[in-house]
């Protein structure tokens, strides 16, 4: 262990790993509940973290096919009313406004004044508003496909809040197509969960499983549900992207119709799919150790921060930086320049090196005099359980550095993915079992178990009763014939995936 | 005039104004007012330019120091209130938040339920919010000067919406910085403004006046508020960004506070400054023509369109388009690849170049069996009043479409900097010439008029009955000694510019 003031993370993962969740992203400056009861701030640290992810993401969907566009906030009641008519499982929680005024009263408090004719609510979803412009603008087969991304803040009251998890309001993009037909529908709805899959896997080093979610876990009013499930490092399960098939039964209830070649009036088929700031709680739960976040280097805002350690004469050590700072953003890492800086507020170097590992910078480098008379840099590299100082000849300090973040990156993947692979379980059998299997608390919440299982819901009320819920019918089936569901016995229909989850 | 349907704008510019201002908007499919009174859909080719606008404006804000972050939406009617009994000319028009769920009632219809203790309103603006996490960030002097920009959707409710100019949804970037002291302060004020000149001159090609808002005009709790105006083509002003100081009348009601130096605890000196989706209401009224909108090149989000014509073999079209296509993205225009589609939808050539030129892409290509015999691409200039078709050798064909994209970033801030000279009177005295000078309709609604001012508010009155206001104090001021103001004829202590305005 390094010298200077070491601020580890308090509770540690394994005493109590719900709170070490919420340490790690308070004391790495990430996010914060605040104001409101849900409500999140994200911090301009966990907002450089999410402008990564954003780029990268954007940078996909439009590879995709798909424009960006905006759509209004607020939504009529009766644009719900709708929906909810066509939608079983409408969801409730939302919003809602009915005044458009602040008022005075007579002690001069201020109250809600100018009531609404038709109250409106602030989107949880934009199926109902992107529906019903996809209907103004489609009209021949001509126009189709249509695909819209749009990157927006949504919000869902949320009786149970958690930061980056389930925040009252969240950033997030969703993405509304539609097609003339159920296949090119479906394969969209394929193409977009690969996105997710490759997205979530290449630029946050989450290594996740791809599948269809049971209909008990299907968005409302979709024919078919995929999603990306990651594992988090207490065992339990995260979807981090869904992406949906949405047959006729938003067109039917929008109006979304265009004339075929043959001049014949036909629906369309819509596609939704979505993620959001969560997928930053993904990151922290699967990177972030007892010292603090840690950032593949892809999404993270400075790759290498240099800390000055100045006495003598400040000037000559922060120019040694800066001249260090210039050589490594000429060096490229995961193909794109470095991102250095050089920090030079008025702190002790110990209190910056600490803030910064806290953080997850990838590489922290210390440069003093001593080291600048040796020929040397300083570095701490990130993924360094013991966060050891290495030395690095000066000459060589350059291409070194690069070289260590553009290999952290497959490095975190590969932590990830042997513990995917470590705590998912493919050989338990009998109800007994898989209890005894899921009967840690909520710092040890089991793992994944790929099991057979019957598709019957009364297994899945078993499974409820210890907190376990299908994640995904993984795309990957590997059902053995004559294979019994694990939890009930009866002849298994599909191979699927079980655990707790977010 | 070339061949094809031509699909002018109806009205035209000298015919109506602000109907023609409506129907570029529309025909270009920039954006449109839709589903709530006010609320606006931008579309995908708006949404196009606004993400070329934000990225530009986004490098700008990064490199004066600030960070982005993302602060709540909905704001407790308690931190209102403490805004109001600080904040002279408080704005109340805001949508209110009073419910957090949606229940049917006993007809079946969906109705506001689960009452809030407190009310919630979605944000107009957020120094309430920031305010309260700056104050809690921020302890010593150590952690100042504190640079925060947002990008965000804020809600105004408008009481006559316009699209683009006043909807009661729009987005935003929200800068907001705190300060050990007013110096600092002020000149983070000037900075920021001075980055908005620069952005509107350089990326949107809108010439602005800079200058001080005078008291009637100021943001409401600032000392002091500065903005950028540019002029539309119907004479009328537009304030296209404001930045404001205010000292530390927002500290005080949030407790902004730090230890200085010398451990004594003092007030931070805020700032905040804002530019929006209004920009691209100046770049219309700007820029676009008879025929719709003309994007200056650093905001289309294409440069060039290729319309192939297809007859005999519409590959080997399709092929020389691509080759052309490819070629071009080679090339550099305004210190960026250049951006260029081939359109290959099912439509007629005719109608694929009206659109693209009614939507502004500065070059539209054309090219066909004949033309790839000839050894030609015949090319229209966005810029061109004629919209003339100008045929091209096909071997310096790149090259010289992309020389004229480069030089039509020029051609659109001259276009637009003579106008603004050219109606901005210096010459004007005495208030009877003033009228007259304004006498037009919202058509002709006159220009500019720089002149001596008392800032005595009965002559703002004056102009007010008029439609006039004034815009701004410019910083370069030219007040000759002994000039009298133009409304009152009393000693003029300023210069202002005065103006009809958006």
């Amino acid at each position: 262990m390094g010298q200077g003031k070491k601020a580890g993370i308090s509770p540690t993962r394994s005493e109590d790993f719900p709170a070490w969740f919420q340490s790690v992203v308070r004391d790495a400056e990430v996010a914060e509940l605040d104001h409101v009861r849900g409500a999140m701030v994200i911090r301009p640290w966990g907002y450089g973290i999410w402008e990564l992810m954003q780029r990268a993401m954007d940078e996909k969907i439009k590879a995709s096919g798909a424009d960006n566009a905006y759509f209004p906030l607020l939504i009529p009641l009766s644009y719900l009313e709708d929906e909810a008519k066509h939608v079983e499982g409408f969801a409730k929680e939302m919003a809602v406004v009915t005044h458009h005024r602040l008022e005075k009263d007579a002690d001069g408090a201020l109250i809600p004044a100018g009531e609404l004719t038709e109250p409106l609510v602030v989107r949880p979803t934009s199926e109902t508003i992107i529906g019903r412009s996809f209907a103004k603008w489609i009209n021949s087969y001509r126009d189709l496909p249509l695909l819209v991304n749009q990157w927006a803040n949504v919000v869902r009251w949320e009786l149970r809040p958690r930061v980056l998890l389930r925040t009252t309001e969240f950033l997030w993009q969703e993405g509304h197509t539609a097609h003339a037909d159920e296949a090119e529908a479906r394969e969209k709805t394929s193409e977009m969960l690969e996105v997710y899959r490759a997205f979530a896997e290449e630029v946050i080093a989450v290594p996740v499983l791809t599948g269809e979610k049971p209909e008990s876990e299907r968005f409302p009013g979709a024919v078919s549900s995929l999603s990306i499930e990651a594992m988090m490092q207490d065992g339990k399960a995260l979807q981090a992207g869904t992406s949906h098939y949405l047959g006729t039964n938003f067109s039917e209830a929008m109006g979304i119709e265009f004339t075929d070649a043959e001049g014949k009036d036909r629906r369309a088929h819509t596609t939704s799919w979505g993620s959001s700031t969560r997928l930053m709680g993904a990151l922290v739960m699967t990177h972030a150790d007892d010292n603090g976040l840690r950032l593949p280097p892809r999404i993270a805002p400075q790759q290498v921060m240099i800390v000055p350690i100045t006495r003598d004469d400040p000037a000559a050590v922060e120019q040694a930086a800066e001249e260090l700072a210039a050589e490594l953003r000429g060096l490229e890492a995961q193909g794109a320049p470095l991102r250095v800086k050089v920090d030079t507020r008025d702190r002790k170097p110990a209190e910056k090196r600490w803030e910064w590992i806290r953080k997850g910078a990838p590489v922290v480098v210390e440069l003093g005099e001593r080291d600048i008379e040796s020929g040397v840099v300083t570095a701490t590299r990130r993924t360094d359980p013991d966060l050891g100082r290495e030395q690095i000849g000066r000459d060589e300090a350059a291409g070194r550095i690069a070289e260590i973040v553009d290999a952290m990156q497959g490095e975190c993947l590969a932590e990830a993915a042997e513990r995917l692979a470590a705590r998912t379980a493919d050989d338990i059998t009998g109800v007994e079992a898989f209890r005894e299997y899921f009967s840690g608390d909520d710092t040890d919440s089991g793992g994944f178990v790929r099991a057979p299982w019957s598709e019957d819901p009364a297994t899945e009320k078993t499974m409820g009763e210890l907190g376990v819920s299908v994640r995904c019918i993984p795309f990957d089936q590997n059902l053995a014939e004559g294979a019994v569901c694990v939890i009930s016995g009866a002849p298994a229909k599909v191979e699927a995936v079980l655990a707790k989850a977010y």
